[in-house]
């Protein structure tokens, strides 16, 4: 008998879990990597991008454009070039994090999501159009207005996941090489990838997530001055 | 007698609010720019930057830091970077919109916001730890997963505020250039102002906003490829 978290939900039921607490979706959000090769309606997958665009962009220029990959070939073709950003930067983690048995665990995890980015139902690649000059050097700020257009929308399209009970993670490694990224998905100069965003039905299970006593980055008025510290 | 909008919530009433089903916080999210110079109590901004740094970090590095600003003197310095940004792109903004009405409403808006920043109770400057050289060319995809480690959590603090009803946006004209914003907030180099959440609460209303139908920005596969471009 299948399990019966195998059987997608009715579109009424995913409607009724996007009604969960705000709260309670954004400390329950985590990284779900390792999720079944079973298939995603597009129907949801829609309607987490429908909720995505809903996020602020610079001047409202709504400049988002996401391509929903389901096609093993490009998935492979990804998966080539997450593989060989990987082997660099995966070697790199491991020596770093040799100490550290949660960075060991995520490090594993995304061993895994390489393995099996060609298995994974549905990646969602994020882009952005506007002038983005590759290799000319802008002000800091107007790189960081630039992707401020796109990442709200990324964490809305998580959060929807999250609540719909979609596994689904933030990943920019197979995009490494922007120019091979476009060749890829057919994106003119004028659409730049920003992130990859895999989505399944989870292996795994989202929950609790621990970060730092809030106090320990914020700061009153001057960088150093932390009066909420012991909070 | 003081309008009932005027009194702010108590810390139980907050932490219902946070309980708004999430679809309803994403839809009904919008920049509320025009704020009363009232104060906003610590705790709620703590509040929304507790759930801020739930977002997801690159490798989790939970780089982020947040600089609240209350000091009149500091908000000053800011509105006057902010004016000199604004001087630039507001006019043009101006004249590139003179046919839109929707967009002169929020260039108005945003002139409000400008001559009004010094009253605005409290300036959230979200920044991120990390070795972002100015001017030195980094691959397109570096740069993208730098600020994909501080937007997702600037999202969540938008939609907490949201759910309290605290009136807030997202700018970066007044940290346009970030060797000023470092002098004035005492940012070591090491330290890279990204955006400014200015908060308040609203002399406007949150409510629905309009976007173009999701089917117009997704592609299948490939770019170009729009199977759900009538929906």
């Amino acid at each position: 008998m299948p399990d019966s978290s195998a059987v997608p939900p009715t579109p009424a039921e995913v409607e009724a879990s996007l009604r969960m607490p705000l709260i309670d979706a954004m400390t329950t959000q985590r990284a779900v990597r390792r999720v079944r090769p079973d298939p995603v309606d597009d129907e949801i997958v829609l309607r987490c991008l429908e909720l995505a665009v809903k996020a602020p962009t610079g001047s409202n220029s709504q400049n988002w454009e996401f391509v929903v990959v389901k096609d093993p070939d490009t998935k492979r073709r990804l998966q080539d070039q997450y593989r060989r950003s990987w082997a660099l930067y995966g070697g790199a983690g491991r020596r770093l994090y040799r100490q550290s048995e949660s960075m060991q665990k995520v490090l594993r995890a995304v061993e895994w999501q390489v393995e099996h980015f060609h298995e994974i139902p549905v990646l969602v690649v994020c882009c952005l159009r506007g002038q983005r000059i590759p290799f000319a050097p802008l002000p800091p700020i107007a790189e960081s207005s630039y992707y401020g257009s796109i990442y709200p929308s990324v964490q809305n399209l998580l959060l929807a996941a999250r609540a719909i009970g979609l596994g689904a993670s933030l990943v920019t490694l197979p995009l490494w090489s922007t120019t091979i990224a476009r060749g890829i998905l057919g994106l003119p100069l004028s659409v730049t990838p920003c992130c990859v965003v895999p989505l399944g039905w989870p292996r795994g299970r989202y929950g609790p997530t621990t970060r730092k006593p809030v106090g320990e980055v914020v700061h009153l008025d001057r960088h150093g001055n932390q009066p909420w510290r012991s909070r």
